[in-house]
């Protein structure tokens, strides 16, 4: 039966958080949202899609940066309800130009920083 | 200055999602919710601590099945509004007994089992 993004879990605003990892090096880059469209609109392109909450409007990821999400695949978690990507990323997938958005870890009780900006 | 859970940004209903990562394989094994109390309890007591939406109480992860979440690092995205878990997993972390919650992957437009329950 063919996958039908209608089939998951999404929440009261229609949506689905989805995990964006490295499908290479399993590195955790970032998480976002979307909705059945932007699932539907990732499958078929390959490019990953999310929803901006922010903006209310598709956000074909790197559309303006360039650092564009190309789906390898798509996993589903047991509830239904978060989506991991398998993905290639080309350059940062953070908007502070970091590979990864989870740049800040805790240690000894304080944040630290431990990624830099990409050059 | 000490890391304070309320500088985190929570939803509407006071939660942030936490994303689990086994630290040693970079497996992404569950999402769960976790409230400031959860992200307070998770750090002082070094085991994994999420917020149940369905029992609306804390989930202290393997309290009764033993399939504990021993934390090695807490990250924060650069929203402050995702934690990135790295943990140690005792045995599987999900409750179909697999290792990952991530189990069924997309391959060729239909959801495939991907990974076996651990024995």
């Amino acid at each position: 039966m063919a996958f039908d993004p209608a089939s998951l879990t999404f929440d009261a605003r229609g949506l689905i958080p989805a995990v964006a990892q490295d499908h290479a090096t399993g590195e955790v880059l970032m998480m976002a949202w979307m909705n059945a469209e932007a699932v539907a609109r990732t499958i078929e392109t390959g490019r990953v899609t999310y929803w901006s909450r922010s903006r209310q409007a598709f956000w074909v990821k790197g559309e303006s940066s360039g650092h564009v999400q190309r789906l390898i695949e798509l996993r589903i978690d047991c509830d239904r309800d978060c989506l991991l990507l398998l993905i290639e990323q080309e350059g940062p997938a953070c908007h502070t130009n970091r590979r990864s958005c989870f740049y800040t870890a805790l240690r000894e009780g304080e944040e630290r920083i431990v990624l830099d900006p990409m050059v």
